[in-house]
């Protein structure tokens, strides 16, 4: 390259969604582009996130689909064996295919795709790592995260969920710390494809952000899954060696012995290192950096999207963010940037839990408990009632106020995932209950209950 | 009963979901309610519709399933054979169900139930079966309707929806005649079951109502998935005998031979014989009643809802219709009714349509070419696109305007069915297209494509 191809409109740190999203938006807007991932594109969302945990996810539904085709005549067995390596090829195969994707649209799009860590010299200088700088007017930190391991002897002898999707057979007997989403999903997904699972949680229940009566919902079907679940357990060290790990807790007691020791006790912002404290970038104290409501840092032409902000740390966020900064600093739009409020959210666990807006605890503390009218919908959908599972959703509406102003929606059960969708859109743009009264029913589906609940 | 058991604030004839929600509705206003009905509860939809057809669809769906996990590992055959009499026995104990939930509701809500047609002498006498005769200071009319034959030779050697839910083995080489959803359905489920489908239809293509694109993309499915499609047919008589019809066209060629042949060719309201004309109930030229917005008949204290009026036959529409109804007439909302438009409907065929709004067309007449803006997304969802299978999904905003009111939604696909109903929502609450791309994505579904279209 020329020393005048070394000079960019945007240089993006980061390859997975909101830096590809952010690059993709800036040569739209004509801006000349250089993007530096080291790794596979699509980062933690394609590789060992979203993408991956969905086709697990998947299986696993298939599984158990399996299991209701063989009670309801169907001759399969009620629990198939699988290929594991069958599974993973297949799941790699996809996500080749979308990285392949992603390079043709670099390319025809003429973002130049460097194979690099970035570090920034200066706040308009990046160095590759072979030494090559680059200038650019603005950079774009989208570098993301990564898991985070508690300070607890025996730690580097668990796993995290990087390694969940290194898998290639059925890890056996397997312990998740943490009662968040990671360990909620991966722990659905192993128990129905035919793991024994626990989960050791330091809270008191699984899903801390998510409406309370939901979780201790998921927390029974888990339980009728044979998912053991432990709360306020204190992990003070792991021990044993590969293949028979035991966790002890702070009150010095061990447990049973596990193939597989998988860590779900969050993840910490990948910056550090790559010269942005040094180049004038503000981070707080978790090492996330810090930026305003246009997603700019303290330095204001570096802007920042997706987990290295520690802000709603998810793919659809990241994107939206990126595209919303690039507008901003490309697209003559001076005000443009994501709003927070309302983003919906999905938990891939067995059965899904949706949810949008205020939870119940969320709307009594912000409008009093006077204020809050709360509508129900437990029902069994019709393919678990079909062969007389226990099975049970739950529905609920959140509401505000004399007008029912619906200000959270909160959906646990098959379908939930594809449900929310359409429903956000329709709070955010702001509906009272009657509007839902007022949308005919759609028969026979779980949707319709939102529709139906008074 | 004494004479004064004998009068009743409503009598409501017919015991399918529009009758048994008017006479819920009006019981809860303090009515006194009698509601008559000679055959199950439930009507059309619960016994020989919706909830039946939902039942097959979801086996269809679970065979499907099988054959999907098959592909990705499980050791389950490619095509599992079914045990029809299981599925027709979880079918039914589920239905029966639905039967005793009703029973228990009506005893509670203090509900007089006659089991029993009834017969109108005059505008405020309905005779039962048995020759009692009840005084109903109002009558809300809710007798459904039931298929219609063509008037060829030969019609009585085939069957009819109704015959198809008392199957109780698969049928083999069947054609369906029809073009509308009820032809479409049946296929569906029959070719997944394993069955050898043939759709003959009049018109020049499936789902006359649907969006013309989503029905050209539905027959390219059905013809992938080794429906049989003839269209233009004209049916001129039905030969042979049991187990070898033949269907005979206008220009005198013969089909192959079916082991069964269903008509799907219309229903017609169950409005005749049962004294509604000589109360003075007007009747259309289809037969239907003619009934006003607020679905008040000629006679104004006789009401009726759902298919006997032929008015948007669905049961979630005859279901609020009589809602509204019996809160005009007894909840002291004189104004209350029904809004008809923007009803959102599904035809569960594989993969399932969802509309709601105007399709491409309609937009096109109502608003001119220059107004009508259109969005597409053609994706292949995950669980498709993980065995390399090549059904795609296509979801279609239809724009009118320059702030882009989204008029229309049309969704193909699988998951169609559960995502329509919040964006059935938010399209009657009125959204633009900048609605829609204010609301994050929930990631990976299929639901988010609807807010990504640009």
């Amino acid at each position: 390259m020329s020393r005048q191809d070394l000079d960019f409109d945007l240089v993006v740190l980061g390859g997975g969604s909101g830096g590809l999203a952010g690059a993709f938006r800036a040569a739209a807007h004509g801006a000349r582009v250089a993007l530096l991932e080291p790794g596979e594109l699509g980062g933690t969302c394609v590789n060992v996130g979203c993408v991956p945990k969905k086709a697990m996810w998947l299986a696993a539904e298939l599984a158990d689909h399996v299991a209701l085709a063989s009670q309801l005549g169907f001759d399969v067995p009620a629990s198939a064996s699988l290929d594991w390596p069958t599974l993973v090829a297949s799941r790699q195969r996809y996500i080749h295919g979308i990285h392949a994707s992603y390079r043709r649209r670099l390319d025809g799009d003429g973002i130049v795709l460097l194979p690099s860590r970035g570090r920034l010299l200066d706040a308009h200088t990046v160095e590759c790592g072979n030494g090559t700088r680059l200038r650019a007017a603005n950079i774009l930190v989208a570098t993301g995260s990564h898991p985070q391991r508690p300070d607890v002897p025996g730690a580097a002898l668990a796993e995290v969920s990087d390694d969940f999707f290194a898998l290639h057979a059925p890890p056996g007997r397997v312990a998740l710390v943490g009662g968040g989403y990671i360990a909620v999903e991966l722990a659905g997904v192993l128990q129905a494809l035919g793991c024994r699972v626990d989960i050791h949680a330091r809270s008191q229940r699984l899903l801390s952000h998510a409406d309370a009566e939901l979780a201790e919902r998921l927390q029974e079907n888990y339980r009728q899954q044979g998912i053991g679940l432990r709360f306020g357990f204190d992990l003070a060290a792991i021990e044993g060696e590969a293949g028979a790990l035991r966790l002890r807790d702070a009150a010095g007691n061990a447990s049973d012995a596990y193939a597989h020791v998988f860590l779900a006790t969050g993840r910490v912002a990948n910056s550090r290192g790559i010269g942005l404290e040094e180049a004038g970038v503000e981070l707080d104290a978790r090492g996330d950096i810090v930026v305003d409501a246009c997603q700019r840092s303290s330095v204001p032409h570096i802007a920042a999207v997706g987990d290295v902000t520690g802000k709603m740390t998810l793919t659809p966020v990241a994107i939206a963010a990126a595209r919303r900064a690039m507008d901003r600093v490309f697209g003559g739009q001076p005000g443009a940037r994501l709003d927070y409020d309302n983003i919906p959210t999905v938990v891939f666990s067995h059965p899904p839990v949706a949810g949008v807006g205020l939870t119940e605890a969320q709307a009594r503390e912000q409008h009093g408990d006077g204020a809050v009218h709360v509508y129900r919908s437990v029902f069994r959908p019709m393919r678990q009632a079909l062969v007389d599972r226990p099975q049970h959703s739950l529905f609920k509406l959140v509401c505000v106020g004399e007008e029912r102003r619906v200000a959270g929606i909160h959906l646990l059960g098959e379908g939930a995932d594809e449900i929310l969708q359409g429903f956000a859109v329709a709070l955010k743009r702001g509906i009272t209950l009657a509007d839902l009264h007022d949308t005919v029913a759609i028969h026979p589906t779980s949707a319709e209950e939102v529709v139906l609940m008074r």
